[in-house]
């Protein structure tokens, strides 16, 4: 049944103490064909060992992202794993291709509600917006950059709420993992690039 | 004569082996007045000692960002102070205000050019879009985000050309640590914010 060999790359510096991420986390290590990676867990020193995460991406055929919004982006130990394993001659540059048939998505939680995050909003920007340069490195490496799983408003979900989210989550990862992709997403295409939540729209995909 | 205090927090993982940034650099340690931070040098464990951060913060006005583009963004041991130096309590939320009467400046070097680097560019968005989750974050702490210094093509500058350059960063930084500001960036108000190339523009401030 598996179509798509899914990898997890979960980052969050203080997962223990995570509600949200530490839910779907549980969601997604409850899914069947699913391989998830913590790396703060497995670098503890934060030293990533590119030769394991390249041989890691090579044998999954899409990249799922998990990670709260840190300053606007992602924490700095997923920073660093793209740094290091998106490597020149192999991600990218002359003939190197070793992703190019693969996609990218990101999991992200965000504290603030979606109301926040547009141009009237605290936040000012979508989160379109602020993914952009990570939309711009999956398309340099020629990926399919897929529209992201958002849980937004997390400091406040109840828990009902968040095990709606969780398992919502489970049939997403479920659905990548059986063949469907949610949308591709090209804010160059389109400025006001619609990021659903899932409970809006991943579902159905 | 020194009017703004002015602290270079400097983030390149390969220092030794740069051209530009290391040119750079020595123009910045040559100034009178500009204190140069080496994160890279000063945290090889890449483990930020906040309170120390914090504490160097405190005591200067202006913060400038020197680093190279990694991944349309800064490398990853600047996320890290960001994410763990801008704290809440102390640099947002409640009450804080550490940083309010302080500004913020990138100096980028990025090995394309200003051409690349627009929408029909091979690097599809602009800086300022790209360094736009730096733009909010400087804006829910408070700061004036400034116009950055950019040196683009940073790979096939001539020697000639990157000297010409550092000059005019020994030139930019002196103004700023005697009063003088760049422009304050504000892409809301800017789809098109002009970020000029020092030789275009940022001398003259």
């Amino acid at each position: 049944m598996v179509k798509h060999r899914v990898l997890v790359v979960m980052a969050h510096p203080m997962l223990e103490s995570s509600r949200v991420n530490r839910a779907l986390l549980d969601a997604a290590q409850g899914c069947e064909g699913i391989q998830v990676h913590d790396l703060y867990t497995h670098y503890p020193e934060q030293m990533i060992d590119v030769a394991h995460e390249q041989a890691l991406v090579d044998t999954h055929d899409i990249l799922v992202f998990q990670h709260p919004m840190y300053w606007y982006s992602c924490p700095a130990l997923l920073k660093s794993w793209f740094d290091s394993v998106l490597s020149y001659g192999w991600a990218y540059g002359g003939s190197a291709n070793k992703l190019s048939e693969k996609a990218w998505v990101h999991t992200v939680s965000t504290g603030g509600s979606e109301r926040v995050y547009q141009r009237r909003g605290y936040n000012c920007f979508s989160i379109a917006e602020l993914l952009r340069p990570f939309e711009q490195t999956a398309r340099l490496c020629g990926m399919r950059y897929l529209q992201p799983f958002l849980v937004q408003s997390a400091d406040t979900l109840s828990d009902e709420t968040l095990q709606e989210y969780a398992a919502s989550y489970a049939a997403w990862l479920d659905g990548l993992a059986k063949g469907s992709w949610p949308p591709q997403v090209d804010s160059l295409q389109s400025e006001e690039a619609h990021y659903l939540a899932p409970a809006d729209g991943a579902g159905a995909s």
